[in-house]
């Protein structure tokens, strides 16, 4: 039988009522014949309670104890959506990243996926079992020790699991019911995307769209595994939510799939830097020693051998960064006049990819912005995507004229 | 180095300050040179919170899907003891149940041991580990699958650890700080016992005292682990708690070592039974079978071919006793012509290796409550132990009158 993939984040499976829902969908998927590995996160809340106990012990803890403790969560999960599906009549049991065995790197707290082999759970298939439901965010490491994959590793868990059985799909479910053109918060004229390419999401994803992380969505796209955002809190249909998929399986696109944003985005400036070869890197080491996430990077034109190089990073990695830089100053490393940090500033993004093959992208991005009488402090461009970071207080006001401009609430 | 098992209850583990207690016990032990095993169990209440998700789900659970839910609260503790040694310099890790593994039989949720290898942490230890923490109450069945030792699973762990390793002691840090010679609560000259004989704290534990599981003594005796039970609340000293012991280390004992009682008391009489052979048989079956655990019996002297035939039972029994005995009579199996009910009963009870040894102790324990105007309604006896069911409302008293007669407040 087909196998699918069905994952539930934390406020899905908050507590025994919505565990119970939950399984319903499950209960759905498995009466149209598919064999179904649910993937389950820990109930809303859980995790944090574990998380806080630690750093109530040890805030430079080792992180083997710290992931023993944290994986708990969603082992009982597990447990009690298997005991929800067996009450439905459904062959269902739970496993364990250990009893998979899901075997990962021994980075602790970070993990990557190595192997998920798949004869045991198969085994079980064969023997009319309907549903194994397994344990998110969680895997064994070659020392026999418990490993977590950090963020999102629950959504990555039900990639690899769909990557590894071949799955027809894979299915995210979460409190949205899908991807949007931009936050509906901020235009009420955002649209659900029915589909959207992986590379797509990528960027949206890295540029601060919360549906899904970076890391599933790189695994879904490098094993062509199909995913599907939507929402467990809305009747279920096949229609329903966003695919995540390759381009060549989106017909018909706009030019442009999204607007994103980013607000907590700070300018700094380094106003007269001495101009010589290896300064960027005289810069941007001791920034990257010191764990500032440089996002864009802007040189000036070099006068008289003094040059100001502009950076953006998120707002609460300036003080990081002020310190670092200034004590590559003091140690000779570097030579500037005065060290300028905006932190009134925003990111605005346009992604799609019809920029690739369609010119005026970015001219009809920096005309809509003009237009509304906006400055653009910074820009930088990728294949797929243009952001331009300006005054905070327009962010708002910029997203929805791009959406506008690019025709984002009328379906290509 | 010689090896200490040290045991924390929930109570003892309730937060992370009492684990950063509890852990501090630890360190005195590592101090004096022991390589110490730390058994512990669930944050008090997590184990109830997890029962209780699975109750709001299947009343008629899978035991494999309950095990799998309600031993995650013990791991928690294991990973966040660990946490607090490393941060005291001790070095420590944690162990799941499956990693040790210690390996037991398929009957969840009440799983017996069958194995604890050593290899593993002794190798540990060899490397300059100095404790381990073992998360109680768990093992790992032959298919792989998560067990739970059922009631005192954790204390029960903690002796097949001071077994396995050849302990020089097993040390059960509790929330009483010791075993007495009666409830304090009930007598104010109640007097704390530092030594016991395992016998006589089987007998105490079966009659009610809740200090240590029937189980975990058992198996105590079985391989003559020394097992102390102290409080976690008290400074600790090497004379702190109760030593259960085999009976030849207890130099000097009183006849009587303990009173204990029981208040939840039934008392059951079947009026005018036809006497024939097999009819004891043809009552305590259907009992038996519907799970009534029936204690005490004493039967008439039959007259013109008929008895009385009366037991007890706990109170909460009662109404299934009366079902399976009127079914019975309605099938023809039994003939009475009443079934009374007396459940203003408590059991008192005497306990005492010295009784092998010295006669004349039933007696003193008759006359004692006679001359205090109490009647005696059924009287039951072992080696070491005399049991008398009287009216509820004289328990205190008669435990108060016993204690004395014994000279219990006095020590050996």
């Amino acid at each position: 039988m087909p196998v699918l993939v069905m994952k539930f984040g934390g406020t899905s499976v908050a507590n025994t009522d919505r565990i119970r829902r939950a399984a319903k969908r499950v209960g759905v998927e498995v009466a149209k014949g598919y064999d179904v590995i649910v993937i389950v996160s820990a109930m809303a809340g859980k995790t944090n309670e574990l998380v806080g106990w630690v750093g109530e012990i040890s805030p430079l803890h080792d992180a083997r104890e710290y992931d023993a403790v944290v994986s708990s969560g969603e082992n009982v999960t597990a447990g009690l959506m298997a005991l929800v599906l067996q009450e439905m009549d459904i062959p269902a049991r739970s496993w364990q990243g250990w009893q998979v065995p899901l075997r990962t790197n021994s980075a602790h707290s970070a993990a990557r996926i190595e192997e998920i082999p798949t004869d045991n759970i198969t085994a079980k298939f064969a023997e009319g079992m309907r549903v194994a439901v397994v344990a998110g965010f969680q895997g064994i490491s070659p020392e026999g020790r418990i490993t977590t994959l950090g963020r999102g590793g629950s959504d990555t868990t039900a990639v690899a699991f769909a990557a590894a059985f071949d799955a027809e799909r894979c299915d995210i479910y979460t409190d949205v019911d899908g991807v949007y053109t931009t936050d509906p918060r901020i235009s009420d004229k955002a649209r659900k995307l029915d589909r959207i390419a992986f590379e797509e999401m990528l960027e949206l994803a890295s540029l601060g769209a919360k549906v899904l992380q970076t890391r599933s969505v790189e695994l879904a796209m490098r094993y062509n595994v199909k995913l599907r955002v939507l929402s467990s809190f809305e009747e279920p249909s096949d229609e329903a939510g966003t695919l995540v998929c390759a381009e060549e399986e989106i017909m018909e696109s706009n030019v442009v799939s999204g607007i994103a944003y980013s607000r907590e985005e700070a300018k700094m400036t380094l106003v007269s830097v001495a101009d010589r070869p290896g300064i960027a890197a005289a810069i941007f080491g001791p920034l990257a020693e010191a764990g500032v996430n440089v996002d864009m990077i802007i040189q000036n034109i070099a006068e008289e051998g003094r040059t100001d190089m502009t950076f953006s990073c998120p707002t609460d990695q300036v003080k990081r960064a002020e310190k670092a830089l200034s004590e590559a100053k003091a140690a000779g490393h570097i030579n500037y006049h005065d060290l300028i940090a905006d932190t009134e500033v925003a990111k605005v993004s346009a992604v799609g990819i019809g920029m690739r093959s369609q010119s005026g992208v970015a001219a009809k991005m920096f005309k809509t912005l003009s237009d509304e009488g906006i400055n653009i402090k910074v820009i930088a461009t990728s294949e797929i995507k243009i952001s331009v970071l300006i005054d905070r207080k327009y962010m708002e006001l910029a997203v929805q004229a791009l959406h506008d401009a690019f025709g984002l609430d009328k379906a290509a």
